[in-house]
């Protein structure tokens, strides 16, 4: 992995730092983490203005996770430890300054003002400019490395989720499901959930973000589930609605049949080129038809990698297109309130026709389970 | 609670929003909980220009969890639903400049340099100031409410913990127990881990912030466990050394004794009007002496409550006095490269003499158990 970091560093460069005595100071920790690999909390990256990197953090900066055998050293990266009291970002822009750097490009979307202000404030006459999203959208189009750890992301989470559907449902609460789902993720090789569980039955059902409560799995509920695992950073994302009991109701069939027709019907839009309103439109057409337009979440889908909710966003009112191995998930879902709903999520990988289509990573069956 | 979280509003108001036309936003997660009670990620809490509180975020603004059987309403708090695309802070701001505000306060430790940027051009006219650590200053010092919900985490950790000591350990990774615990945690009522657990074993054992790894217990071993619940939000932290097999080794005898009496003298020194530093010395002049100043880490406790790691720190450079009902961990360890180490934290208040001294809310044994 260590080459890739340092292509992704020289890529950075050279659209960003080209102008000589500019440098650039990564702070938001996913970005760091795709730069640098693993590293602690809070730690910072410079690049520039000369030829080094430097990984700059409190303690163990490595972040205590294996590098593949290979020592920073070997892929262009310094590292120095800063006092624990010292941000690791103002000491890369002092650092900076003292190579000789006259501008310093930050990421404002992640400094707070009061970091920003101390920045300035304790290296003076140096000029801070905004690096804007650029690391993120470098991020946005995945190559095979990172795919590949979505995979077994996905595999884990499949994993996890069919262990807990061959085990009794009926009477747990929801707060004890969610836990088991996450053990299972970690026994399976996950370094952890890529967010919180949520598991949502009868009345609580198709809710987007709903947190476990100790209600119970009751005969002829919807049970939703949401969960994904976190695997060497990558995170995916899996959503399944069963209904528990032998018979489901004419109204649970129903409405599982439409959640169902839209999800198809947006992850066979995705495709390079594709506009990604023109992918939100195909699954949201189908449920504002049924007359569930209303009550729609603003968004049907988004991008997934080394956080979970990254660029790009399947919305109405999203701007651009798609790309291929761009990672995404597809997620619509229609709750009633008051009875319960449906919600079906997936991550696919975006693929030309040619490379055979969308690739699905989360293949846990979508058919309508009666549990 | 309704009450108490109006009674907090109004003591920040009449210090920080005392001018007519001045109003505050409160964006910082921890703080909008303290003001507000449990609230959606993202949430933020307009107080002012007029009498009227207001809490902005996106859907369930309310968290999903219970209020106690109170609605916003009956704490004079109202509530507002933002689009998902409309920064719950900026929308804030939008409503003090409607309301007749002149001046905002606003958090500029937690608000980005890009989100504050997008507040002033979005409502033109207004002058933005800086609330500082307003809100956290008026966390220090705990009422008996918050008190009472860390005395539950602290039971909750002590429960976890206990459990775990009665099971066989050799031969488990630190992955599996740290998992275990947190498991333990919830089963007992906790919302979830304070933080990430921390399950050090033989050579990793003492070291502060480890990750724990596939490394498993073997005869012989110290083994260092650092653990809190979170419970209605307010976390506690304990961290105990045990040591594997009937037969502790001189070296390790020693070196818990010393760890032990350093801990005891910071524990001791706990007292309203004490210098936070000189609690810190007592502590560190222990381990000093007998030659691990250097190594030490540049804290060896920190307040806690809606965060881990508040004020007040407890090191060297530490400004400031004590206050009664403030808690704090008392937390020194030492770490021998190559062998392991150890740590013994606690979480305690700062109490009175005539209250009766620091209240030890971790009572987990400090005795060197041999497991």
């Amino acid at each position: 992995m260590s080459e890739v970091h340092a292509a992704r560093r020289s890529r950075l460069r050279a659209r960003c730092a080209s102008a000589s005595g500019t440098a650039l100071v990564v702070s938001h920790p996913a970005n760091v983490r795709y730069l640098a690999g693993p590293a602690s909390p809070g730690a910072a990256l410079l690049l520039g203005p000369g030829e080094d990197d430097v990984l700059l953090g409190h303690g163990d900066i490595g972040g205590g996770e294996p590098r593949d055998g290979r020592s920073a050293g070997e892929e262009g990266l310094t590292r120095s430890v800063t006092d624990e009291g010292t941000d690791p970002a103002l000491a890369a822009v002092g650092l900076a300054a003292k190579a000789g750097a006259e501008t310093v490009a930050v990421e404002e979307h992640h400094l707070t003002v009061a970091r920003h202000r101390a920045l300035t404030a304790a290296v003076p006459g140096i000029r801070l400019t905004d690096l804007e999203y650029a690391v993120e959208r470098q991020r946005l189009v995945k190559d095979e490395d990172e795919i590949a750890a979505l995979r077994v992301a996905a595999e884990i989470t499949d994993r996890a989720l069919g262990e807990l559907l061959e085990s009794i449902l009926v009477g747990r609460t929801e707060r004890h499901l969610a836990l088991e789902l996450e053990r299972r993720l970690i026994d399976h090789g996950a370094d952890g959930p890529a967010f919180p569980t949520s598991v949502a039955t009868g009345v609580h059902s198709g809710l987007a973000d709903h947190r476990p409560t100790d209600r119970r799995v009751e005969e002829g509920d919807f049970l939703s589930v949401r969960l994904g695992a976190r695997f060497r950073g990558y995170r995916c994302q899996i959503g399944r609605t069963f209904v528990i009991g032998t018979s489901p109701e004419d109204w649970q069939i129903e409405l599982y049949e439409l959640v169902f027709t839209a999800q198809r019907a947006a992850r066979e839009a995705l495709a390079p080129g594709t506009e990604c309103r023109a992918v939100d439109a195909a699954a949201r057409g189908v449920l504002a038809a049924a007359g569930h337009g209303e009550a729609l979440g603003p968004v049907t889908g988004r991008g997934v990698g080394l956080e979970i909710g990254e660029d790009p966003r399947l919305s109405p009112v999203a701007m651009g297109k798609l790309g291929a191995c761009v990672p995404v998930t597809v997620e619509p879902g229609v709750h009633l309130p008051g009875r319960g709903g449906v919600r079906i999520d997936d991550t696919l990988v975006v693929r030309s026709r040619a490379d055979g289509g969308p690739e699905l990573l989360t293949i846990t069956t979508k058919e309508l389970l009666a549990l």
